[in-house]
């Protein structure tokens, strides 16, 4: 019966490539999927009803050497920072914060600026594939705001938050006192929700324990938790950083128990890093059902540590991959996927024992992994019937591309330009109109 | 006085970057350099004589987001392999080159299918900006020849090594007897130096010390000593290779040791990979003058070790940077510089006293560098007057390219879409005619 649900509004036949809890990547060749009126999965894949009176010339038929995949999921990434991507990694990460981070943020004051950057960023990661972004701004209420309407403009699902810092001797005037960090967290809060976006959410967003007070950091717990929000931060990125939290809250057990005890670990929290983490506070992590985001690109350029995705799998802690822009200098996940390759293949050349991590097993962090970490695999992160139809077209042989096809007997996707539609809740977003 | 040298055909004006053994990076800011009719540098850069009469016309001028940067060399590649890049890397190198590569070198013998994958790895080496690159073919004398003559045709200076290899227990059929590997080495040599190629020489390439008899290896040592060729092979890529080779050759006392007696170590030899060498060994190739091709990208891939390149610099061996397609997925230098980088990243993060490399160094390196591990140093690999002009034209603000421009304070360059012209020996080569 198909008049029951919403009505079809396109359907797509060829190769579709996916992940499942089951199947880290799941290959369904000459498949059919509907996308309906809602821009959500209509039927299951293979199993359109032929009832529903499609004529074949209303089937978008996608050519020899192009699949469908999710959209990827960027689980951390700093807007602002991409204005300096791929320059100044040459300093540990707490001197680069006040080197090159703080001074360029606090430009985000004007407007402009900001909005000539965060309209770059939203449309390069657009076009790298990103359909879902998990963003920190600045602490600046309006400019964050500004990036909520243009990640909103393009199409682009996103978290936006509002950085909270109360705390910075580098950079005097880049931050804010604890009072003005928590009244303009609930305007930035309030405005966003005002706008009713469908695709872009607000996110507490303390900056890291560094940076805030614990005054500061209990209020922001408790404005997350009031307004059932998600919470983002920084954990256990450097050895150096581990080490100062310790001498500063020493009250707490574990760089973990700091977050946990200002309720900031909830099953809508994600922490980026985690590289120096211990198996306590990964088991506090899956206790609460917290999630990482893994940044390999920024972890191996800032020398900061290298994660043990494997053994925070093991540990069954929800993980999603980020790009973590400017400590990473790519805003592409295809170099996500790579880097987390790579770091997992240099732990086993260090123990050769160890167990990789798989490509297919990268591909599923990539895409449905991320909805998992920032808790929207109920409606994002593959094809399943009834979740939003975020996809890439991946064209694997897009002329002007960068690679040749010899004999291809796998999906491949090599960099943006194999990426020639995307597609956020059934609107196609790629290119731009 | 202009006369007494070849007359200058063409002068350029904007920021030169290169290299000089004194200077990892050097950057002249709105500099003149003439190119003289046979392709070489004629001028030192910023002091082209007002009098040879130009005018400003013929002044080529770059844009403001355009800069010339010496051509890359790639010190190590396989060009068969290309026709499988980017796939196929779950194994370790020995079960890898039996499950991989042997096979599909082994269809090389079928010169269509040679010819058109070498006419692919040319281009597509000439549009990522190497315009040098240094090759290994298959046992197949004639596709040898081939790939010789598409070098020289699409203008890319090159060494062409036919692969030496009297031993294969794997791919039974992909081998040689001694005797046919010396004669068809000769055989390649000779034809290939009897076409004249300006830009392209034969190297003597016994694939490594477990493919080659001791027999075969005196012989092609004695080959390239006769004839005054270049060498190259491959070198302590793994542990367990490192072992195998010590149970083989029980009467040399190292890996380095079994090149050196058979002549196989010379001030034109370079060697692919040398991650498990001993400082002894490294003294050897010190002595020797042969040098070492740092292949990052394949060594993580493969699992198969890192080379401390900083060790290998502070014993004053030449090395250079290869991509080493396909043990390495990328046939860009551009990633292999990245690589290079992430590499000595990691043993920072493994050792925080490292010296890292700067990213000035891996330029040099993929620069001149390889022309010094390749022994051409003495005409290309800068912009040192008197050297071949091997360059590319960098745009790091091309349209449809990578990377968005806020902010530009030094020059970068990000994939193949920002190299917009190369130049071998003052040819234009890319685009192609
Ligand atoms: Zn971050
Ligand atoms: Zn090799």
């Amino acid at each position: 019966m198909c008049g029951s649900s919403p009505a079809i509004a396109h359907v797509y036949r060829g190769t579709f490539v996916h992940s499942t809890p089951h199947t880290a990547l799941q290959i369904l060749e000459d498949a059919l999927l509907g996308v309906d009126t809602e821009g959500k999965v209509s039927e299951e894949l293979n199993k359109l009803s032929q009832s529903c009176g499609f004529s074949p010339s209303e089937v978008i038929q996608l050519a020899q050497h192009e699949f469908f995949m999710p959209g990827m999921v960027d689980t951390h990434i700093h807007a602002p920072q991409y204005s300096y991507a791929g320059t100044a990694l040459d300093l540990p990460l707490l001197q680069w914060l006040n080197t090159y981070t703080f001074p360029v943020e606090s430009r985000f004051k004007d407007l402009e600026f900001a909005r000539s950057v965060y309209t770059q960023v939203v449309k390069r990661t657009l076009r790298n594939g990103t359909t879902t972004a998990c963003y920190f701004a600045t602490i600046h209420t309006d400019a964050s705001l500004l990036l909520g309407k243009i990640t909103n403009d393009f199409g682009q699902r996103a978290l936006v938050g509002k950085v909270c810092m109360d705390i910075n001797n580098a950079v005097k005037h880049y931050k804010e006192t604890s009072e003005e960090s928590q009244e303009e967290t609930c305007r930035f809060i309030a405005e966003l929700l005002k706008k009713k976006y469908p695709l872009v959410k607000p996110v507490v967003t303390p900056r890291f324990a560094l940076s805030c007070s614990a005054d500061l950091l209990e209020q922001l717990g408790a404005i997350a938790k009031n307004n059932n929000l998600h919470i983002q931060s920084h954990i256990s990125e450097t050895i150096e950083e581990v080490n100062v939290v310790k001498k500063l809250f020493p009250d707490s057990e574990s760089y973990t128990d700091v977050y946990l005890k200002h309720n900031l670990l909830t099953d809508k929290t994600v922490m980026a890093h985690g590289c120096h983490l211990t198996d306590e506070e990964l088991a506090l992590f899956r206790e609460t059902g917290a999630s990482l985001s893994h940044c390999p690109n920024s972890n191996i350029s800032l020398c900061s540590g290298m994660l043990n995705v494997r053994n925070v799998l093991n540990h069954k802690v929800k993980l999603g991959l980020g790009t973590d822009v400017a400590g990473g200098y790519s805003a592409s996940m295809l170099d996500a996927v790579r880097r987390t390759l790579d770091t997992s293949k240099v732990l086993t050349i260090q123990e050769p024992d160890y167990c990789t991590l798989s490509f297919e097993e990268v591909f599923r962090l990539a895409t449905l992994g991320g909805s998992q970490a920032l808790s929207m695999d109920d409606h994002t992160g593959n094809f399943e019937v009834g979740k939003d139809f975020d996809a890439l077209r991946v064209n694997v042989a897009a002329p002007e591309g960068p690679i040749d096809l010899v004999q291809v007997d796998e999906p491949k996707v090599c960099d943006d330009r194999n990426i020639v539609e995307v597609y956020v809740a059934g609107r196609k977003v790629v290119p731009f109109e």
